[in-house]
């Protein structure tokens, strides 16, 4: 299949960061020619025996084979993974219960050639909607090659694996610190790209090689997940598809008692530093919207509370006029009222202040009048527009990241005949 | 303000229908140059004594003046009605209290030329947010016209009057039978055209001959509502102005014991013809979406009940992705299991069945085999599209209306510099 080329988006980072290695974990790449001709379209993790595993998934009631495989195993292992296959190209996402055996058929080959438990094998998928999957040439790819067990960590030819009609590979890297220990954090990230007939996932896999409890990582990745891939939008749709997992190898034992609650000091720089990097990449995924020009980054405050300001705070990033009057390089502000109104939560029009790029435009429910247009009008002309609100009921607060919506968009996604 | 010419939206219909005379009702129209030059952009409706009115109103938290004012004198008049005064340019809506203000000058000058209870006079606006609007004009124009009271009704030239950036002016007639009586029913509106720095606003202003106490006429309406002006969308945003007023003027008597229940039976042609005319401006509505070129039909069947069916039609209607495909001729029936999907509804994916164009593309969870690619391509190709899906979960159902996305929006939307 012929897939047009769409240039690097230009919100794109200058270079893929430099990952530092973790410890015990092993990354396999290839090239099953599944759909894609001429790249590598299948990523095969390896983890040792000591690590764990944690998951969020998308909250479609339509998600793919490899999203209820993931939960499945999640709830079986008990937390345990030995690795993750990822294919790019077919999503294998409604395809009913031959979807389901395909998924099966793979991660039981891969568990199989590792020598470990079917259920400590997940798998994610991202392409084309309503494809079968056909598993051959993926255990094809796993039985020439998973057995080298070749443990250079090379992270750019991982990222890249991932990618569907993203238009740069995606990674972020950080060290945090317990105690005397050091950790070090990886995530690499795919989407949210998108070409008919493909279907946009979003897919992220993080790693440490930390020792910490699968119970402890989950409540941990569901906390971080709020505040970076439920707080990024590109057109409000939302894949069958998508699928954060996140590993701890655990060869660095970090001794001390053991870690039990999210609330352990100690905990404190390691999440400081795993929200930055995870946001990291989730920002990367709003700068490879199709067809984005510019980075909104969207401040509620006075909110009835953190869940209402990021509702606010995707209605404007979700609004096409917000995203399109962003796109002239408008400073609409009416349009931002407009989405706060309709957002469904609490806000008083009468004390309403609204800041674009630092300059407040609006206070207590009216335009300022003869605020310094030129300065507004500089800024909207930056690749990196800020939006601020205070909706003036509450306390409550929440930053979203969103992309602008622009012919690119429409020609990505309509002009295309599949 | 120079405004761009936009072309007449290919779906709007050949003529403005001809519209039947409601007794005791008078339209007056006046260009009075507050924001639009040589054109009339104020209306003025005259109702007599015993008219009785009925409103839905914008869910919006950020209300513009004129429908704080309309809520209000609905409450105080208990549904009395003489005028109506609808302008266009200016919104009105985030000018705090200097707009309420302006608001209450302008009901207030047209209740005194009139003689009537200031509480008997509604407004709508729709244009610019955040704008002050000067009443003078608008109270200048009445002193000058209102005495006049040309009794002609002019329909079309009143539908003309409240276009901001509608391509074609909007309205429907239709004829109720009520025993051996007839009454007639006629609707103008106006929406969902939008230009920067314009915000979209939905206004839609019906009348009946019928004696119709006003209770009654709020139940009717709101019942309707759901059926009409709240199954259509553009794009999803919602202006802070959206106001549909309905009024009886009473001039034709019905005979017989009072009407007092939705549920009386002499009501079911009314009702029946109601819904078609209202159903009838709102269609037009979504067929002159900004750079529409094809109104998508959306069924919806099997779901819990029918609010969430209607929910679930609206996903499929907003989502950016499903209306790029819409207007890429692409019958990319992934994305609508993706906007299903996504709605927040119940649905069961493997029993999920989609019709486009009538023909059976998936069934039960998966495609079906074979199906004739060319029927549907055939469908794709025509202004009118239907897309039907049974969510397989319960027996609610709704239909919505839907425009497509195209560069038409982008350029309308983003284009333009303020």
């Amino acid at each position: 299949m012929a897939l047009k080329t769409i240039p690097r988006s230009p919100l794109a980072p200058q270079d893929f960061p430099k990952l530092a290695p973790i410890d015990g974990l092993g990354l396999h790449v290839y090239a099953t020619g599944s759909r894609y001709r001429h790249r590598d379209d299948l990523l095969v993790i390896t983890l040792p025996e000591k690590a764990k595993i944690a998951g969020v998934f998308t909250n479609s009631s339509m998600p793919s084979a490899a999203v209820d495989l993931c939960k499945a195993h999640l709830k079986e292992s008990k937390g345990r993974v030995r690795a993750i296959v990822v294919n790019a190209g077919i999503a294998n996402a409604f395809t009913g219960k031959q979807g389901q055996a395909s998924a099966e058929t793979v991660s039981a080959a891969c568990a199989s050639l590792l020598g470990v438990d079917a259920c400590n094998v997940y798998m994610a998928s991202t392409g084309v909607i309503g494809q079968d999957l056909d598993p051959s040439p993926l255990v094809s790819a796993m039985l020439a090659g998973l057995d080298k067990n070749e443990n250079r960590q090379d992270w750019l030819s991982a990222a890249k694996a991932i990618c569907t009609t993203d238009t740069f590979a995606k990674g972020a890297t950080g060290t945090a610190k317990f105690g005397k220990h050091r950790v070090n954090i990886n995530v690499i990230s795919k989407g949210s790209g998108m070409i008919a007939p493909d279907m946009a996932t979003m897919l992220a896999f993080g790693f440490t090689d930390a020792a910490l409890p699968a119970g402890l990582l989950q409540k941990l990745i569901r906390d971080v997940n709020d505040e970076s891939f439920n707080a990024i939008t590109v057109d409000g749709d939302t894949s069958t598809s998508d699928t954060f997992l996140f590993c701890a190898t655990g060869e660095k034992a970090l001794g001390g008692a053991p870690l039990r609650s999210v609330n352990d000091p100690r905990l404190g720089h390691f999440k400081k530093e795993l929200r930055r990097v995870i946001q990291d990449v989730a920002i990367q995924i709003a700068c490879d919207g199709e067809g984005a020009t510019k980075l909104m980054t969207i401040d509620i405050k006075g909110a009835q509370n953190d869940t209402a300001a990021r509702k606010i705070a995707l209605a404007i990033g979700n609004s096409p006029l917000v995203k399109t009057a962003i796109a002239g390089e408008d400073a609409n502000w009416g349009r931002i009222v407009m989405a706060i109104g309709k957002s469904g939560e609490c806000a008083d029009r009468d004390k309403l202040g609204i800041k674009i790029g630092g300059h407040l435009v609006a206070r207590k429910g009216r335009a300022i009048e003869g605020y310094d247009e030129t300065l507004v009008a500089e800024h909207m002309r930056t690749p990196h527009i800020s939006i601020e609100a205070d909706v003036g009921v509450g306390k409550g607060s929440a930053r979203v990241w969103a992309c602008d919506l622009t012919h690119g968009y429409i020609s990505i996604n309509a002009d295309y005949r599949s």
